[in-house]
């Protein structure tokens, strides 16, 4: 089968797929819609760390031991910073502030962040066009014991530890999603909605909430899979299922299923989750869900897309 | 003698001197009152080039060989901003870049340009107090063949090759000179004024040219010295003496001396200018002006804080 996949995806395990996806898919076939709502202005510059994923895993360039930034990185800027007394929280390397001086200098020039990020990925070599969920402003916020907290306080300077009791994605109500999005959704060379192996709260849902995007893709004609970020009960990585006993609700790939039910036509998870319940009309495919190296990112793409295609042959 | 001395200086040999001076003079008697003529936006960056090689050259960081920017510096973020296509033509390296992050930082937080400059030599462990000419925006501009140019179009980007008609301090007459400098240029303790070795044009006129600074030098009860940046004829570095003759002037250090003889009570001349006639009023001082290396600086301090003193017992 051909035509356009449209993948969702936050951060790490998001771009693993979508790397899987753009080595499978002919060059133009995928399209990745990234979450914005982790991203954050610091000192002065405006930082999107899932799209930065994104292109640095596209681009081949991803540090994939330490999870963010680029690869053979410096530290030079941090520490003549934090000699001058600057916030170093928030680690940027030599090469990576590049991509946040020349995104925020094309944004102050009156660029909008999709035009922005297209001609980056041009730049790094990426042929999979990525596209924030939107060019407005949305941010993520936790609530916790000691209040709101933003996303990047939440996730970076306090590494995950406040209980989280509620989310809060500020701007979203009054956010457009990027036209070309809502256009492929409506059209008629749609493929397949991916649903990547995110966080649902900080990744996947930011995106959802934004108006229209939950209704186009729940009425596009392809199917939609979802994969799980959840693994038999655990997350791969970062705070999906701490967040998860937080919220009241299960720590499970049935519970994540469960956020999207009303989308989903097929839910691939992990072998080890085989004996999970699907949400009804959703059927469910089991596969081997870590990817620990390009072969496991191809492989689960292709189960993915075999999955959507199984499932537009109904 | 003891006493306050206050010197205006403009980049690498005005710096020169002020390390020299720094040397020579007990913790606390040296202010440098620094250009910002040539400060601009680049990157969204608030960048003090003056006030930068003051910082480095007296915390002991600037790279002398190079004549900018930062000793043991690596150039990361400049190759990645390369290949982003973003614009490589003002170079910036990785280390230097978290001055020019801070100070924008701070600056956008609310600070004036003297606190966030005096906030940065302390973090780099400079004893002498830097501040800049104004906190208000001055920008020296170039009136060329091709017109008006801003200074680092000029300087940086075309190299200085432009022939220069005119120049202008755009901003200067509303600026307000930082209180400091006149309280101290009115006060009792105050042992000298000293004009750096730099280039009256793009460094010192600058400073004289915010209202209030030249009246008040004028009018100082303490000797004004100026060492002259010119040699034989020869600008040490950079365009002094071509843009003397493209205004119509000698490229001499007597026609530098003109420049500021309403002012002078001394002026400091290499051996090799021992024959210029001095502006009436004005006292010629000989020395060995061309510094470089440590030794010189002091023993070019000295001359010019003895100078000052011969001044002020007549």
């Amino acid at each position: 089968m051909t035509g356009t996949v449209l993948a969702l995806a936050g951060g790490v395990g998001g771009a693993k797929l979508a790397l899987g996806l753009a080595h499978v898919l002919d060059e133009g076939e995928l399209v990745i819609v990234g979450n914005t709502g982790d991203d954050f202005e610091h000192l002065g510059l405006a930082i999107s760390p899932d799209l930065d994923t994104l292109l640095y895993t596209l681009a081949g360039l991803a540090d994939e031991s330490r999870g963010w930034g680029r690869q053979d990185e410096t530290w030079k800027f941090m520490a003549a910073l934090g000699r001058l007394g600057g916030p170093t929280w928030f680690r940027l390397g030599d090469s990576d502030l590049a991509l946040h001086l020349e995104r925020t200098r094309r944004l102050a020039a009156g660029e909008t962040l999709s035009a922005v990020t297209d001609g980056l990925r041009r730049k790094l070599g990426v042929v999979s066009r990525i596209l924030p969920m939107t060019d407005d402003r949305v941010r993520t916020r936790l609530r916790c014991d000691c209040g709101w907290l933003d996303f990047q306080d939440y996730f970076v300077r306090l590494r995950c530890e406040p209980a989280v009791q509620a989310l809060d994605y500020v701007g979203a109500e009054a956010a457009r999603p990027v036209p070309e999005v809502i256009d492929m959704l409506g059209g008629e060379d749609l493929r397949a909605v991916v649903i990547c192996p995110s966080n649902p709260f900080l990744s996947i849902e930011p995106i959802l909430a934004i108006p229209g995007m939950r209704t186009a893709i729940a009425n596009c004609r392809a199917p939609v899979v979802a994969v799980s970020p959840v693994i038999a009960g655990q997350a791969v990585k970062g705070p999906t299922t701490k967040m998860m006993r937080e919220l009241g609700l299960a720590a499970s790939a049935s519970a994540v299923a469960c956020r999207y039910a009303d989308l989903l036509d097929a839910f691939v998870v992990d072998e080890a989750d085989a004996a999970m319940a699907a949400p009804e009309g959703v059927r469910l495919v089991t596969a081997r869900t870590l990817m620990t190296c390009l072969a496991d990112r191809r492989r689960l793409a292709q189960i993915v897309l075999a999955a959507a295609d199984a499932e537009a042959d109904r």
